[in-house]
């Protein structure tokens, strides 16, 4: 199925504790839902853990292959954050201590009356030829190299990291979406859904079963760029729910 | 760092939903800690969209890496239902109608008066040479061909599946872990927690923030499969955060 934006994006999340299980992660729903809104279209996510290599390869393979590429995790001030050191290894790059990243985390620092100190300055560093990005929450900046994002992987920094770099990302079309829902399994609309899907190949058409709610439920979900494309089909999967929910003599969804 | 054990796993989760944001995925935490449980070491995610080629390509990769492979997403009734088509192709075998399968589908219609079609019969498909994963909830199979396991998307069911594959896995040593409480930042405990790392490279040392308590608060989780050395490891990291708050002055947490 051609894709709705020529925007793309690739996430890579680093840290043990995502594959340990011992922190959950929710950034990846948060990046998911950043592109959406920008247009852009989220690819790809790969999760890896705290080892240089691992890191280099992900990175490398995902900054060839989309328009974007978002990291989260790793750029804190202990030795077990190592996403500077293995971005600057990617791009083959020297790791400087940044003077602007040291004057912000200093700047802070007065404030707050926080010691100066080898590891906290490891924070500082940042691979030459990257541009800060901001952390309006504790000051350590995040960086831009090439078209390669580096974030915190503290949720609340990094959405502060996201919106501080909406404004210099290229969104592509805004992805229009619609949501119609039945009162039967989709085992039922799975048939003539696929056929509505032949029909309207610009219209990505997903179904979604809906567990746990005592009662059978589908949500089907239609997503394009052009509007009248999208309504079109829409009122198509539209009757054909209706035309299911008579066969099964059952009442459509009221909510 | 070397590994504290050698059976390893990569999890393949596989839909549009969750790269568009409209799920928020819970997969990769559930499987995170069922592979700590066991053992299992999990060292890659990667999240794909509904496309052959994508599922194709990261299942291939992930299956010559790691022990064991998962696979959640895409083995429903609807067109984009295309998980066992995609693992088919990766292995290069065919995806005939598996009797077992149909027999299991149809004996669960039978009991609630689901009609047989060729959407439906679609979740009977299954990749030659594979054996079935029972689903205890919907009846509806996933399998496992090689080293991968191919599972529901919907949580409920993944679930249900892991616990019926459990005992067909074979676990690694039983990792062990320690927590210590830090009232000081990472910048504070980062540079002795460094050295400490080195002189106990077996024991794997985590430093996480903890954010949005109103109050600077770390924790460090030291992992091993070696109870003795984690022991060991865990009181000289004791020792040093309790250095630590007698020279910044603040009392230790309570919890």
């Amino acid at each position: 199925m051609s894709s709705a934006t020529s925007v793309t994006a690739g996430l890579l999340v680093i840290g043990d504790e995502i594959l340990s299980g011992r922190t959950k992660d929710v950034n990846i729903g948060a990046t998911a839902d950043f592109c959406t809104d920008l247009g852009i279209e989220l690819k790809e996510v790969r999760v890896v853990s705290d080892e240089t290599d691992d890191i280099v390869a992900a990175v490398n393979a995902l900054r060839s292959r989309y328009t974007y590429v978002f990291t989260t995790g790793g750029i804190g001030p202990t030795h077990d954050d190592i996403t500077a050191d293995a971005i600057a290894k990617a791009f083959g790059v020297a790791l400087p201590i940044n003077p602007e990243a040291r004057a912000m985390l200093e700047a802070r620092w007065r404030e707050t009356g926080t010691q100066v100190n080898e590891a906290r300055l490891r924070m500082a560093r940042i691979p030459e030829g990257a541009d800060l990005i901001v952390n309006s929450v504790s000051a350590a900046p995040g960086f831009r190299i090439g078209n390669v994002h580096v974030m915190a992987g503290v949720p609340i920094i990094m959405r502060a990291m996201l919106e501080a770099l909406a404004p210099t990302l290229q969104g592509g079309r805004r992805v229009l979406s619609e949501t119609v829902r039945a009162a039967v399994g989709e085992g039922t609309v799975g048939g003539p859904l696929g056929e509505l899907q032949a029909q309207y190949p610009d219209v990505k058409m997903g179904s979604y079963p809906q567990m746990g709610q005592g009662r059978v439920m589908t949500e089907l979900v239609l997503r394009s760029s052009d509007a009248q494309r999208l309504a079109e089909a829409t009122t198509k999967v539209r009757a054909m729910v209706d035309a299911a929910h008579r066969a099964a003599g059952v009442e459509p969804p009221q909510d």
